[in-house]
């Protein structure tokens, strides 16, 4: 196999509203900002040669100073107004990659493992994202809040960031996304899906959850703390 | 309004295959086993009558004994092989009753808000359960892992338990239930659903999550911690 070029886009554009105000990029989480953690694993695997950080201008600096002397090369470009804009800037800050992990900087424990899973899965299937199970029972509703019927959870998986892609594939889900669409896809595979190509899923980790809430940044904090030998 | 008759049915007959082995219900969180904890909370709760606890029989002693001096009518029967089976085995520990409560033993975090507003919404609605956004995108999968679309988020949550019924609906709900179906309900709700009768959403807790892995364990442990004022 020839020495395939990988991309780690990292995503620090997304705005905060259930965090009351607080951005949760930036919040405090251990000893550096929580967006600090998923720069540095990224940055640390062998196989990434380009990290690009999508970010607002005012924290290019900032962040160009937490990559520190990281050995890869690093780009750091300005989203866009949607989640499939701010990738598309990732994508065109390293447009001949051979391969694409797109990840969401408010997952925080993203790990090494998971990445390298992904990037072993890339081969075979092209589009891959990580994949967990649902404890809770879920149920679709309507928009008075009342239950229309219940979702056979078997067959529904909750996926997380990284999500990987071979170059060409990426490159042309973004290529199809006219700018036309109602909503905000909220991944990357979506737009794959939409073109019709297969998405399979890996073993994805449950501590590879997405800070949303104050709950959320306290349960990354207790395990950044316990890691550290310091929490209970 | 007449003074109605409420009875909380709190189940700690399941099974834990996913903890490997040991079973979360009776391991420790604070200071007791943490089915100790959602105990307490409904027998603390002024509008409970009945407390119906569903466990193994080797388990019966230990639980009265945690419920001590609690002011309700306390009952302790077994259960049987599917869930919707343990929870008619609480409906007939109290067949009377004006309400239910239905809860599962592990979910150790349910608070006294929580129970109050299910409380308050089984008087308009008969049929309510909590229920809470989810933050990961959502998947349906084939059995290879092949993802097969994406699930619209604005109209899906995740629902948790209480989950609250008028007394005669959950009652019907059951007897329906003819123990032909080829899998178990993993809700109550699933069971009035079947009858084509209305349910409803209250807004739920991201602390009353269900602990099934021993990663949630840890989570529960932390928040204890925290809220005793050891820990983070």
């Amino acid at each position: 196999m020839p020495d395939l070029t990988t991309a780690a886009i990292l995503l620090a554009a997304g705005s905060s509203a259930r965090m009351g105000g607080e951005d949760k990029l930036w919040a405090d989480l251990g000893s550096e900002p929580l967006v600090a953690h998923p720069l540095r694993t990224l940055a640390a695997i062998e196989a990434v040669d380009v990290l690009v950080l999508v970010a607002p201008a005012q924290r290019h600096s900032m962040l160009r100073s937490l990559a520190g002397e990281a050995p890869v090369d690093l780009q750091v470009v300005e989203g866009g107004a949607r989640r499939q804009d701010s990738v598309a800037a990732g994508i065109a800050a390293a447009p001949q990659a051979d391969r694409y992990l797109v990840h969401d900087g408010a997952r925080p424990l993203v790990s090494v493992a998971l990445v390298e899973r992904l990037l072993a899965a890339i081969a075979e299937h092209g589009a891959v994202v990580p994949a967990v199970r649902i404890a809770d029972t879920l149920k679709h509703v309507d928009a008075d809040g009342r239950i229309l019927g219940t979702i056979d959870r078997d067959v529904t998986r909750a996926v997380q960031t990284p999500q990987g892609f071979d170059g060409d594939l990426l490159r042309r889900a973004h290529a199809a996304d006219d700018g036309q669409l109602a909503a905000d896809a909220t991944d990357d595979a979506a737009l794959v899906e939409r073109l019709g190509e297969a998405v399979w899923t890996v073993e994805g980790d449950a501590a590879n959850f997405k800070v949303t809430t104050p709950e959320d940044l306290e349960r990354a904090r207790a395990i950044v703390a316990a890691a550290a030998g310091e929490g209970p």
